[in-house]
């Protein structure tokens, strides 16, 4: 796997990553068992929400991140409007010392959706206040094209509701956003299973963002290392260029000339 | 990953593998290629067609698998009745001096489906013979049941036609193939690309077995890479218990005492 | 309707039908209820279980049918072998005088799927015997056409496992049988609601038989008519010829030559 | 079924409606056929694009439509900008004597996606310049409550790309916008086929509107058939209330005091 992946890292906001799966804190049961799955999952960034205050593991999150060797990613989660979320960016950037910042800003609490009218705005602004936005978005083209247009670094379209574990419901969509898209495109939300990691990676995702999926799993360390894997999978696929689906079979060798025992 | 895997071998016909993806020849554009494609995916049982001869690549295959320590698995492609099928295991016990086969009797050449009374009939016999016998078959779990109950050691359910490319068509068929089982499955056939081995394995699927995915990809090595890193995935997320599907949104942390900043 | 499809009668064992839907009576809360339905299905064919006695409803389902003017088609349901399909069909042969049947000879109570050896075997010994068969079968393409080779007047594939609501699992193979068949094709079991009927004929399916999605849904009469007129909508769908799918958007109109304002 | 349907009338922007099924004219071969479709889709609104001159057959549409006793919906079709859109609204009101506006504001030619952001901005000033608005749309469930709150009469969420017949990619997004809706929802834009239409009712939407489905297929007078019946039955079936999806069988009938014959 090293050798087939040394030659393809991800190019991020001017930073070169080795791992494709991005992660998040939330959800963990126990500090412990999140190290554990940050170690199996391989990941290089992971997000924090600056809103947030679980008691049980956010604490030292920051600490175990810097152990780690992990860059934190501060998020704008719990931010309704684009006023709260640029004001959440600066805080954090204050706070962590870094200019990097995922731009979310939902619409209620039910389905955590996107409000992209909000977010747009609160990109633009972030953008021009010298940040790097990844911008957490819906699945709609046109929005991350937008996104792109007022300086995200990255856009990140989601596979379904946050926590759903549904996966990606619209592969159209992401088809359609990965193929215009000249900033890197990660898929962000929704992820149940190895297999929707997979996927994105086929669709052409440039990486996967996610947190339940693991950290809630019943064991998140062996689902961290499920993700790794499927990630570098998918990508290698991405990369082999698949076969074409038939509506028949076809054999996989020519059975002209059959011969009743092969020449050996 | 070694890590994870390392307690979790295949027991297939009172043997033991370290890999759960088992290769086929056909299709390979050379010897070359297909060495580095047995290279890349780690498997450690590969098919060969006793019936066919395909002049480029089937020569020195033997050979090839010889050097690369991988074990030949001789199958039946080609036959049409049960007769022809017990015909070829045994011309293949005597040349291959190996008493496993996969038993294949397809039904027709356009859909390469197989015809599951002549295919019963075969294995069943095969049995008796003292073959070890892994069976391709549709992915009907009655079949699969049948199989079993006549001493197959696996039962290999197609996901789709042989080199459609089409997925798994049925997973719910599968789950049910799965759920039931006590010897392997291992789904074969149809397989197109990394997310489809990695659903097979989340399926519950033992193994799986594919040749036209790899071998007619455009980069054949890097799609072998890509299906043993989805076989790894699938099957770690398949143990790692996955998350439930919701049809609404779950913040992954709580919101409840939200804070400005985390305590750091 | 009537218009459309005056002319396009369901030709089956060498009876013509208007009505491409056949329905079955288990599961109806009360005769009366039961009644309703079949009047709002326009069904004009209807098994009864030889081997079934629903207090409730079996007694006087007979006469219901005799008042409504919808042939009885006796099933075989609850049969688990060859000989006690045939033995139940010609009971239900002497009691009902007729010779049509559909035999039905599942494997096993939690997936009551088709034992497809044994059907085989009992529609062979049926035909033999006289009798207008029609299948009730998995969704196998080769078991279909040995049906037909068989001698059986029509196919049944399932779409799901009987009363699971799952709808078609597995287009590809519905459309796999309905290109070959040279009889009837009658989508049977596994139908939930109204487009999955639609699908059913669009597939290519002659028709449709179900019997749960309707005598279980909240309003059975409802649900009656919804399958009537997913029928048509389908079977009129396929004559019509529908549009290829697009990946990307198609103008409805020329947009070259765009004048502000339509010349009216 | 009009028994059935008879108490079940569509009401938007204060009108009643028979019919569920609104139709547009582009892509038509020819007035002629134009007109069978339209007869045989029994569609009581049918949208006319200002901005288009279709030589074959937008001339004497009006005419049609004034002649079948058909209400005609202007359409902002092949605007890209809120002002354009508001323009053109303004100019079929003149025109046409009409106060209603399907309004469309797309991003690019090539996938027709609506720019949201300039939607909601048309939507909100013909709003508030007393338009009856009827708003094509994406399928977030965030921008379809916006929608809403600015005024409009019914939200128009594609099913996938206008012309692309690829049906409805993201059921779940349409169903999160049926449960919230308070006005009607209309799915627009991606039909293919019957079964699309009937899907589109079960997911509780309260209409249907197509254009390329009927017009382009290789029979429009009968695809137009079909889709009436589908939306019928789509929507006879959400109003029965489905049974639930199982992961196994069910009989239909209770199996429990099997009896050899039935009492009759």
């Amino acid at each position: 796997m090293t050798h087939a992946t040394a030659d393809d890292k991800l190019q991020l906001g001017g930073e070169v990553f080795s791992s494709r799966l991005i992660t998040g804190t939330g959800g963990a049961p126990s500090l412990d068992i999140l190290e554990a799955a940050l170690v199996a999952s391989g990941t290089e960034m992971t997000t924090v929400a600056m809103r947030r205050l679980n008691p049980r593991t956010t604490g030292s999150v920051l600490d175990l991140l810097r152990k780690l060797g992990i860059r934190p990613l501060p998020n704008t989660a719990g931010c309704y409007t684009a006023g709260e979320a640029v004001l959440t960016a600066r805080l954090a950037r204050e706070a962590l010392e870094t200019d990097w910042v995922k731009v979310e800003v939902v619409a209620d609490e039910r389905t955590l959706l996107p409000d992209t009218v909000e977010l747009v705005d609160a990109a633009e602004r972030l953008v021009d206040d010298g940040f790097v936005v990844l911008a957490y978005t819906n699945d709609d083209p046109v929005v991350a094209r937008r996104l792109e247009q007022v300086g995200c670094a990255a856009v990140m379209p989601l596979g379904s509701p946050i926590g759903s574990g549904l996966g990606i419901r619209n592969p159209h969509n992401i088809r359609l956003i990965t193929e215009q898209a000249t900033v890197p495109v990660v898929l962000d939300a929704g992820i149940g299973t190895a297999s929707d990691a997979a996927l994105a990676m086929e669709l052409g995702c440039d990486a996967v963002m996610l947190a339940s999926a693991v950290t809630r799993a019943q064991e998140p360390a062996l689902m961290a290392a499920a993700m790794r894997s499927a990630v570098d999978g998918g990508r290698l696929a991405y990369r082999a260029g698949r076969i074409p689906m038939r509506h028949y079979a076809e054999a996989s060798s020519p059975t002209d000339g059959l011969a009743e025992i092969p020449a050996f």
